[in-house]
């Protein structure tokens, strides 16, 4: 693999160079840390290796780490997120080798994985926990050369949590989703969004007057059920944990078990990081003509593979939207072959959230490097002051004021002595 | 005082007893409780002194705690917030000694907190930490026969953790407050619902076009602005924490300091903890006609004493609706002279959701004697499981079937190994 | 009947005044009418019989037409609905009669309505068309003295198109109801907050997570419908209109007949028009401890008789709470006796509602004047330019500005030859 | 031009074709009525000349009508709006001679339009009524050739309106748009999520947090206000109509005048159905950064030349996003050249509402010739009856069940004698 990086055409560098500074508009925030990393240089002589989501809002934080004087590789985290143009002008307009084609087979995938890391990285981010995984299976003999790494998602989270229950994790590792500025706002109105852009541009179907199924209520979930139903659907939404399923149904949804939704659904969409949340029977049970979505990182929530092997025929009916008979006659939609329909069909996450998911990334490479030869062998999350000062950034960005402590509020705080 | 109690009227227990009945309807989970109570007897020979709001779920607590075997003793932990019919009927019907009469001042309001830990108490909960406080100050010679005290609110959880903060913590307390089945149900939908109904019965006025400012955004705020909202009110949210106050704008509120609020806003409530959150100068700046009022636990929020002195004038329009004539002719209406709006206008939490308050504090009671000698002096919560259980049991009661994990979506969280 | 009026308790007037002086507060544009009568005395001469709701805003309205130099009686358009504060001071402090007793039988109500018309009015003023009705059967003898009459409400109009269509009819009749300025507001904004207002101090109840069954999608269901809904629940809809059945489903709400929705619901709510909509069938199919009520003008929309007649055992569980146990032990409650559920149990719309409501009805009575000996046995309704201004005065008041259109604009709305 | 029509590449029908299934999928009413018009073939002779949008939804009407007996010309409605792969594919697998392409110029988009009355119609169906305005203008010979000419839009139906206000309409006419089943629901829900779709696609803007300005409350501003504020916008409503204003403060809205909108607003979106909503002076006095947008009919809503002319330099940086850098260095960006959004962007409106609004432009063809001879030159609207059949099949269609009225209920509709 060639070491400029792997990208389909790098004639669409152009249209990419458009896109980034397009998006680099919404991210106030990584545009400050980019400015004092350009001056302060805390990462000069590292070597970073990203694999994330090969879009426009990642390449703005590309730019931030190699202004902070980090070499910087990419590769996408996903075979069907990666913005082709986006990629090429990485390589061509800024020289940051990139190694992603949309649309790549899990062959070139893992090539281009390993790729980022024959760089020899000091530092690694991840987005699902794929480099951390290599580096812990295939390619331990690196493992002494990484500071730390950070992880962008909750499944990549659940992922590194699991290497610790068994004793495998061996690196520090920062949860950028644990970040209040990340998951409460990426997650929830970043994913609530996208996925309903990408079911939109899939099908142009009306949502107002369906019956929405969305699987999962943590933050993604809750998102995807306050924007589906702001889009005039009704809402039903499935769950495994009881406070939240709870939640769901003092939020005004409808709970009830998968089997049982299946039935009356229009429209499903998975956001639990677990897999066969939509089994081959339920879909089995669905209405004809239902559609099947996937907004969760890995494409196990659905289960696909039985359906394609379940299924009489099977057609691209529109881009996106692949159509399913079944023996009996009746048809089933599964939107981008149940991969992230926010990513696929859709261009992820909006740069206003992406903005401070990343500036929580930029800042962990930050903390890796302070803190070398500190660290454990742990979960790391951000501080609350750091997490506060973003939000804080984003507002001043937005042009929003809020208020201040008093004083005399700030000490009546921590007395306890006044009561009624 | 009576060790029989101190309520208003003995002669109102047969509406309160019906009352008590209407609001038991409504709390499945803590009957649950009380059955098991019953049987097992699990606080047989303890003291149990409550400083709680003293209306019909509190009553059913009351039960709870005595069915298993305690001996109960009840006081205000509001001067305003007492229903005196449920005070009478739990003296009379249920010889559940009650001090707490509506209206008390605060020189009564101590007697009756006197009262109930003149019994020597083993056990205490409070709302708001007044019995803790006095404990720790005027009656440090019975902290000794404390086994644990269970906190209900958010204010009390600042102060006991500000006591821990000063080391002056000294017993075992148990933060109900914290568990989820608690802040997010009972803060959020309760104080949503039951603020906006207090508002309601007090001034009558139209929610629906209504400029309606909310002061803190925390679980609290969360719900008041979401039912203000809902509605039809334009909210307006204020803040001092950056991550709320992002969370408020992404919410679709507008966030703005209250300087700048108080000159657009027609109805303000305070749900933040903290005092002076609504200053003179505040009111001052605000439009002839607007209403104030609070519903944090304390009547602390507004600036009351220093609107009823500057006022040039002042009376009673309606129950619980103060107005104040300023110098330049202008009005204020003060709602239930700043105290608890929701318990003080209407009759507070709904039932349904103080069932898994009470849950909460009932497994408390349990905890602390189950624990005896083995407790440190800490703030203790609930287990994750217990929290769990305690909305699935509220789940069963209302007929709402949720999903289980199959087993390999079990081993599938657990693994780490499986990626892209 | 004392020609003074037939009150509870003529004591009771100085808590109505302040309760008529707050209501208004909230009644600007009702507030420039009686200025402007005050000064052109546009009634002089006139004897105005009204049957209304009598709250402290038809007060209002009552002070707006005697300030405009009519002689005023008022009487009860519901047995249940008279704020006898108000009623009372109404007598005491401002001289005019009126025959109105909160809790009233049917005997007494009628004589009130005979009352009135005792006082051979020239205008009369319906709510549900009672006196109208009167007018065309037992007392036709004064249908001659008769300038005019107005309608406050969509059962009223109902009642009178029916009237018209059987040729029955025999006096100009103006639909207040039918002006923008009324039914988008008062029917829509109004009912839906005052009937949640009345469940609420009914019952107690939380809102969030209950299913809330709403019979009827007109302007009063989908106030309804939005309201509960923004309280957090799960609102059902049942309707007998396609159109209003489909604009229901797209708004996002589940729409089923009532006998399949009579299964599921928690709480169920009338706002029809029509009779039997909750019939003794759909209780019996009721969960135990569902709970009923109507906001419709008459109680005939819920099957009260049978009800009553069928229940193994009955009594007051709290105020406007009828506990009904079935011969199966189950139980259901109604609420208000089937009686318009806002007014009985609250305090009718908010005055800001009436306020326009109440500007229709005096610009009706100047309109009958003005227009005396040129009428049309017809239903007459206002002119948009009316209807506008009303809105007009009503944004100024509440200090809203909007757009004007440019001359540019006007020209081009005109025109047809400009295309694409 | 040749007869067979103009589109911009016959190969792209495949694409088209399928595009077209998918969205006949959705329109289960118009398959019902197509059905029935290949039984029946009412319109049997009949030369149908439509000037619409040309999208899949749109080749289903066109589908219907064929089936029905009549030959059909299409030519689109706006330049922007022509999906390429449709126009192929109704040329080449339907044999429906289309003449449009996306992009035409506007001496291209004349020429399509004279292109189909070449072909001599008998009846016309326009939306924006240009069709209509020119057989009134510069092919006055060929109005006597008319039965009767549909409108599907607002915009056209005030042009109609204007022209029978000025004596200068000389055929029947039928407005489509007055229909319930068209304006309550694709104005309404098409409007609002296409028009934010649109906006998704062009910019990839997260919508929660923004101040997103609606010029207009009409039927479409109300649907796109409510889709806006559901992706968790703070919504700001201007309007010219008191009724409207006020209507939008009640639901929730903020109302100003646009010149101090303009001041706050991130996105803007004009919905009126006039010219220079958004003046050059507006965009002058908006923020840096502000996205502008239209999805009224015409592109006169935005002052688009002026701020060409006026801008200091202009380039694309998205598809459909262009940058305006005005003499100060701000920058404003304008949203597919000022035109239909919607149409532009994204796809137009979703098939499930434009299979309601096309079974009216179906039934008004039919209309026309079952009522040829007999009609007045007027603006015609549907039957509420036939408005009811098209809810009550779109209701079947989806499965949904509603009530019928018992005789019971009918004769209490009917009856005036019940009162209190």
């Amino acid at each position: 693999m060639a070491t400029a990086g792997d990208v389909k055409n790098i004639s669409l560098a152009a249209g990419g160079k458009l896109r980034i500074e397009w998006a680099g508009n919404a991210m106030p925030v990584l545009k400050l840390i980019e400015k004092r990393f350009a001056k302060e240089q805390p990462l000069k002589g590292l070597v970073i290796a990203a694999c994330l989501h090969v879009t426009a809002e990642t390449a703005n934080l590309m730019l931030a780490l190699k202004a902070g004087g980090a070499k910087v590789y990419l590769c996408a985290s996903n075979p069907l997120s990666t913005q082709d143009d986006v990629a090429a002008s990485l390589v061509k307009d800024y020289q940051i080798p990139t190694f992603a084609i949309k649309g790549e087979d899990t062959k070139m995938y893992y090539a281009h994985l390993n790729a980022v890391l024959d760089m020899h990285p000091n530092i690694t981010m991840d987005d699902g926990a794929d480099l951390v995984s290599l580096l812990h299976t295939k390619r331990k003999d690196q493992l002494s050369e990484i500071i730390g790494s950070s992880e962008e998602t909750t499944t990549g989270v659940i992922r590194l949590k699991a290497m610790m229950k068994d004793a495998a994790l061996k690196i520090p590792v920062f949860a950028v989703n644990d970040s209040d500025t990340k998951h409460m706002f990426d997650n929830r109105y970043g994913t609530g969004q996208s996925t309903l852009d990408g079911m939109m541009r899939a099908t142009n179907m009306l949502i107002a007057g369906k019956t929405f199924v969305v699987a999962g209520y943590g933050w993604c979930g809750r998102g995807l059920a306050s924007r589906a139903h702001g889009m005039g659907a009704h809402v039903i939404v499935t769950e495994v944990d009881s406070i939240k399923a709870l939640e769901a149904v003092m939020d005004g949804y409808t709970v009830m078990p998968m089997a049982k939704a299946a039935k009356i659904g229009d429209m499903f969409v998975t956001v639990t990081g677990d897999k066969n949340v939509i089994s081959f029977d339920h879909m089995l049970a669905m209405k004809d003509g239902a559609v099947i979505a996937n907004s969760g990182h890995f494409n196990v929530e659905v289960a696909v593979e039985m359906l394609q092997k379940k299924a009489k025929s099977h057609r691209t009916i529109r881009t996106y939207v692949e159509e399913y008979t079944l023996s009996d006659g009746t048809k089933r939609f599964l939107l981008a072959e149940g991969r992230l329909i926010n990513l696929s069909a859709a261009e992820g996450h909006p740069a206003e959230v992406m903005d401070m998911s990343f500036a929580n990334q930029a800042l962990a490479a930050e903390f890796f490097i302070k803190n070398k030869g500190k660290l454990d062998v742990k979960v790391y999350t951000i501080s609350k002051e750091m997490d506060q000062e973003i939000a804080r950034l984003k507002l001043k960005a937005m042009g929003v004021q809020f208020d201040t402590l008093t004083d005399e509020q700030e000490a009546y705080l921590g007395s306890w002595q006044e009561g009624t």
